[in-house]
């Protein structure tokens, strides 16, 4: 791949940076995506590029192909893989928008809102189908059960933070087990099928692996830290959603811990009603936010999350730093600074 | 397979004949079901038992275990191909009820109105993707390669079934092409897997596909006319769902013509209401299925549904009488043929 003066310009941010470094690869991508998304029954496109045409960040493919490169893969079956992986996040995200009866996505109104949630719910099916025609065509079985288990424990994951909606006594455990699957475990497949393809050594596969988990893990606190907004960021989108759903994450455990040891009857009152009660009214979202604040929880999650990040990158010591790596390795290393940098 | 002289008596009827001939089969695919739906998540199995445990007739499974008897198949992996079909049947199943708001699933309460939308998207994903993990453990590409085109086809069907709501004219080709995905594209499926397993000639392979096609057809016109009743036989499901819908099924395309036909302008009016308006009150049902009997619509609509039955026997030709194959090839002939005389 050719790479010109302007695609590793330095005034580039991380996540910049390796898509100009992975643009070519990227391009092969977004084609696929275009032509699967395909179809007679004109709906399915329709919303699929309301959905896919908002662009979003890509990030899961990205690291598909930062990882192809990084273990020196030669073929092609990386684009479709990649392809594969942004359908089982798109079928994801159109079944999230219909159970979480989210506003905005991507900065736009979100597809359920627009067309009603049965065609969110059938074009998120048919996504997740044709993501497996892809793997099919790729030939490699062990892809294929990685992904198809990364599907299954996302849906595990998505249905143990359902159940734990409104749990006020949510533990650091459980949580961590629900981000775990349902936003990790895609980070992590993305990343291993590469290594897969490549035929590298079990240890490379495990480290990339690991990369995906750490860097999924990193990312999903960050967006948990930024639902209470604070940050002077552009999410695309609405702020507080977690909170008008009860959804118990890491800032309001941390919160609810320290409100419980510090007896602090008031905290405790306030987080009582509005998660467990789920009784909420309009100003309710600011007192959350003063009381995470107040109690250092947006910061204390940033900082597992850079925890998260360290882990993410040590992995991928495992790699060499010669000419053929050390581009790629750097992408990737930079690229978990910035899912927390972007918000400090 | 021992069979004892119970299990084929003549007072069973075919399906009950099918399933006493290949019942060791299916309590092996029933043992990896209840296995596979397991899930530290208890949500998951309460829903899915909830649906699994009613029952249901489980043909689309028996096709595979038939058509793997059919064509010799010696191994052990029809039993996770049977399993993944029932999988995709179920996940269909439970965002159906979601899309069409059902009350009533196989004669129980539908999930969604116990758990809510939202498990039953969710643990509808988790099937699925369960589904693709017993594929993958059979390490045929083949399979995967059928039963992942299918259900983007079904996905497809369901979503074109959608678009074609309320509309009063849709043509008789375009719900056969709904039909065909919708349902069709899984009994092909769950019968073509079998002779790939089995290392069938393309002829075999062809045949058991169009038998599968050409039964679910004839099925779902059956059930297109049970939704209106006038049979005697327990449905398990609402009658007049499609009704209260605005689903365009067989019967109302052909009442509609006819009406289009004769300018029955109290006819054409009434089906304008109630479907392209979706006006309806409480005794429209009965006044359709009233205009659908002087049309012999429902009788029509069962003759089509022979045709397919008589195409789908037809297929079976190419497999010889032998003493190995007679038993399992009549038994698929005779379910055919009671797909469709449960109801006259």
């Amino acid at each position: 791949m050719s790479l010109t003066a302007t695609k590793t310009s330095p005034d580039l941010s991380p996540i910049e940076h390796l898509l100009a470094l992975a643009s070519d690869d990227m391009a092969k991508v977004d084609t696929i995506i275009r032509e699967r998304m395909q179809s007679p029954v004109g709906m399915i496109p329709d919303l699929a590029e309301h959905l896919v045409g908002a662009g979003g960040k890509r990030l899961r493919p990205l690291l598909t192909i930062a990882a192809a490169h990084l273990c020196g893969y030669k073929g092609e079956n990386h684009y479709k893989l990649a392809a594969a992986v942004e359908f089982i996040h798109s079928a994801t995200l159109l079944h999230d928008d219909v159970v979480d009866l989210s506003a905005k996505r991507r900065g736009k109104k979100a597809a359920n809102l627009i067309w009603g949630n049965a065609p969110s719910i059938l074009v998120g099916d048919f996504l997740f189908a044709r993501s497996f025609n892809l793997m099919v065509e790729t030939g490699s079985m062990e892809a294929l059960g990685i992904l198809s288990t990364a599907s299954s424990v996302i849906a595990e994951g998505e249905v143990r933070q359902l159940a734990g909606l409104r749990d006020v006594e949510m533990s650091v455990e459980t949580y961590m087990q629900t981000i775990g699957a349902k936003t990790a475990a895609l980070f992590a497949a993305a990343a291993e099928v590469s290594p897969v393809l490549a035929g590298s050594c079990a240890a490379k596969q495990k480290a990339l692996r690991t990369y995906g988990q750490e860097l999924g893990l990193a990312f999903q606190l960050v967006d948990d830290a930024l639902d209470y907004g604070g940050f002077e960021i552009s999410l695309g989108k609405s702020i507080g959603d977690d909170f008008r759903e009860g959804k118990m994450t890491l800032p309001v455990i941390i919160a609810y811990a320290n409100a419980v040891k510090n007896g602090d009857s008031t905290a405790l009152a306030f987080w009582k009603r509005v998660i467990t009660h789920h009784d909420q009214s309009e100003d309710d979202l600011a007192v959350a936010t003063a009381f995470l604040k107040s109690e250092n929880a947006l910061e204390a999650t940033l900082d597992a999350a850079r925890a998260h990040v360290k882990t993410a990158q040590s992995a991928l010591d495992i790699f060499d730093d010669d000419a053929q790596n050390r581009e790629w390795k750097t992408a990737l290393i930079r690229l978990a600074d910035f899912v927390v940098s972007r918000v400090s």
